[in-house]
């Protein structure tokens, strides 16, 4: 498999359910922004109206099962639209561009997760995105310690959310397993420490990374 | 490109714009039906309900430029699900299937069309498809007559159907090669001419089909 161009720009951050997300990447973006970089949050699936679109699709279709193939297909259509409409001209313009998820998550969820072929994934990656983060943020937890942590949401699980613990074991085990084989890009988070420490370590990793660039 | 098995119970009607295909669909269906045969009409983008929502974001999709790959991409997630949830079942019980175009329109729209890689189609066709038709009408018609035919229509063109003569020049092509590509599966019906002869002709091949079968 031929290297993807990694854009020195474009951070993701991937983890599972319970992880922390949304409270490290605010901290990114605060990072980010205090030495006076243009900073653009987005996310996957979405980050453009018709990704969105093509998000609730995913996440609420109705009472029709969704086929592995659609839920990787419709994931890729969301990311085509979104690397082309939001990412690409904010990297162009100098903007760095924060991602919550990117095209690690279709390996894991669709391939581990679904049992996809990942080749087939990667020729989608090939064919239809084209770049890589330049850095890889990756917050680690044990399924069941980040299944507790959700518990409290006032909100129904949705579709994915709603798998069961297995198909969560076979998802960190694609994330870990992509973390290893390219120790440059990814950083591993261990996120059942205390939130404050997830984040201190996660801004650590991003700060070492631009002050590398 | 290998083969992909082509199902003896499949068929597909293939054309652009003003060709005749609901008229020529409704006469096929008679024509299956009156030799007692069960038969599922259907068609794509659609055929269940979440590939009929996909169909509304591809040819409504709002006030956004949306980038031909994530167009290839809804596409295919629509067929990934329309052939699991429908036509497989389907064929599987017995019934013959006619769909108001199939994977060709795809090789047609999104590769003529809008130039996109044929040996991605091709890849995308062989991993989430699997299946080609048995037979398929292709009503061939001149991209001027077509549009003159669909004037009368009474509701604005969706977006597919507001591209230029030029797009569908293309089409038409890609679709005529594919024609001669594969003789044994397509018959090219000449859609210009009157629509009870565009319908007897169509018949008549059916007809041909299903005997030799």
């Amino acid at each position: 498999m031929s290297a993807l161009p990694m854009h020195p720009r474009l951070v993701s951050l991937e983890g599972g359910e319970g992880a922390g997300k949304t409270t490290v990447l605010a901290a990114l973006r605060a990072e980010l922004e205090a030495s006076g970089r243009e900073v653009l949050v987005t996310r996957e699936p979405g980050g453009t109206p018709l990704a969105e679109k093509i998000r609730g699709l995913l996440l609420h279709p109705g009472d029709e099962a969704v086929s592995a193939e659609t839920e990787l297909l419709l994931m890729f259509a969301a990311r085509a639209q979104h690397v082309r409409a939001t990412v690409l001209p904010a990297l162009e313009r100098g903007a760095w561009v924060l991602c919550d998820r990117f095209t690690d998550s279709s390996y894991a969820y669709q391939g581990g997760g679904r049992g996809l072929d990942q080749d087939f994934i990667a020729a989608l990656e090939r064919r239809v995105v084209g770049i890589r983060p330049g850095l890889t943020l990756l917050l680690d937890i044990d399924v069941a310690a980040g299944r507790a942590r959700i518990q409290g949401r006032d909100r129904r699980p949705d579709r994915i959310e709603s798998e069961r613990d297995a198909f969560f074991e076979r998802v960190r085990a694609a994330f870990l397993a992509r973390a290893a084989a390219e120790p440059e890009r990814f950083r591993v988070v261990d996120a059942s420490r205390p939130v404050d420490d997830v984040v201190a370590v996660a801004v650590a990793a991003l700060r070492d990374f631009t002050e590398a660039a």
